[in-house]
């Protein structure tokens, strides 16, 4: 049976993602520190493919994933996942609400409960942890500390939920993507993800989306980001519709490559549908 | 004197870029917890402007801006301030590099030492503050570990200095923006900073971008982010080199304006100018 690697520990949203992954169904989870661990293990071959995020709703890009595409390459896009982030505060058995005395999660999940930390624990000291997982960890052993982090979090660590679902925004969303040494066959209902550096002139990008605007291609996702060459520099990443087998894309992938100095083919995938 | 409030504690990289923005030169620092409150504080009249960092030549846009800016609304950018990143590793006195056993700092800092604390200190822990500034605060009652922050906490907390310049890419800038009630009159070397929703379809964007190239506006900057109904939907941020009250650039915001449903305006201030 295939290994798939992911942001562990056990207990964060990464696994939640996992067990909603087709294209790695039945594979064995193997947990890694950090983003680039898994990146890393996936490009050796110690796993077969490696799960991680790359973008949240409300977060906007996850960076680290994103350079690591960019600039360390050597993997495919093989499938994407979509998971509704929901976060819950959660302590060690026998607190209540008003015992909470302070607030412990990795910073993106205490941004994205701002507005209820405001409104229930004004004054309250949030701490950073390095993960969700980590946090639910760590208030066992806090007396009046309280972690946010997913569900699957309470369960492994034997803690109580004081509030379900306190993310400040419902429409909270996390996407990931499996990497993997090669991407995926046609579907019929796929995207392609690329990045370039279009010729720095005013309207260097405009002719070079023009191409898929000319052909019908429907672009899902557009970033300009740092080239690593100081502020100024940028590559430009695009997700669209369509598989780069699809003649039309292929066609247009054809036309930017000719243009341009550098072009990267993250891969073609399966677009995410939605309770499938 | 106005006021103008910053990302505190003292001791953080704002305060170092508050030192080199001019529009604000003689003003009184108030630092404030969180860029939130410093914007709050801003568009409540508590303080004349907020200086906030607003993209990293690594890590890209920071999203809590970002946000701010196309959700709250009321402030305009002024002034930019380019700042480069300088880590440190520092230490209470007499700690020297053999005995540290675990890093503080805040989680951007740690990624942009990232391959300099695995080739350093494989298998330390690393440990997530909530600044540069509170992991050096704390590390002065931690024997053995090691904060990660620029060179003014080592000055205010009274650290040794183990080892200097530690970040990757020495390429590494901070983009800051003074927020306040109005933006900047036109100097001759001025940019712009926009938001809009593209209609929905094939081309809906490169057709907006069209405004720019047609009149050889040169884009500095696009990114698409979540509008917060879910991810498909993104709002796109364009930076613009002109000011807008320019002719040519006047009248492509005029045409943008009149092909979308959300348009933004963050304001047109002066060009950040290297050294000066």
């Amino acid at each position: 049976m295939p290994d798939v690697g992911f942001l562990g520990p056990e207990g964060t949203f990464s696994q939640e993602a996992l067990r909603l992954c087709r294209a790695a169904a039945g594979w064995t989870p193997r947990p890694y520190g950090t983003i680039s661990q898994v990146y890393e293990a996936a490009l050796a071959g110690e796993v077969d493919a490696g799960l991680v995020p790359i973008e949240n709703s409300l977060e906007g890009s996850v960076n680290q994933t994103l350079d690591l595409l960019v600039h360390r390459g050597g993997l495919r896009m093989a499938a994407e996942v979509v998971l509704p982030v929901r976060q819950h505060l959660m302590a060690a058995q026998g607190t209540s609400l008003a015992d909470v005395k302070g607030v412990l999660s990795h910073p993106q999940a205490l941004a994205q409960c701002a507005a209820y930390l405001q409104r229930t624990f004004p004054g309250v000291p949030q701490e950073a942890a390095n993960s969700t997982a980590q946090a639910a960890r760590r208030v066992r052993d806090m007396p009046g500390w309280a972690a946010i982090a997913p569900e699957v979090a309470a369960e492994i660590y034997g803690l109580r939920i004081l509030s379900r679902s306190i993310q400040d925004v419902d429409e909270n969303y996390t996407r990931f993507v499996l990497l993997a040494r090669a991407d995926a066959p046609p579907t019929g209902c796929d995207k392609t993800s690329i990045a370039f550096v279009p010729p720095n002139r005013p309207g260097g990008l405009y002719h070079l989306l023009g191409e898929f605007a000319s052909r019908a291609i429907n672009l899902t996702k557009i970033e300009s980001r740092p080239a690593r060459r100081g502020l100024g520099d940028y590559i430009i990443l695009v997700d669209f519709e369509g598989h780069r087998a699809d003649p039309h894309c292929q066609a247009a992938l054809e036309a930017v490559k000719r243009r341009v100095d550098v072009f990267k083919l993250f891969g073609s995938y399966p677009r995410w549908q939605n309770g499938g």
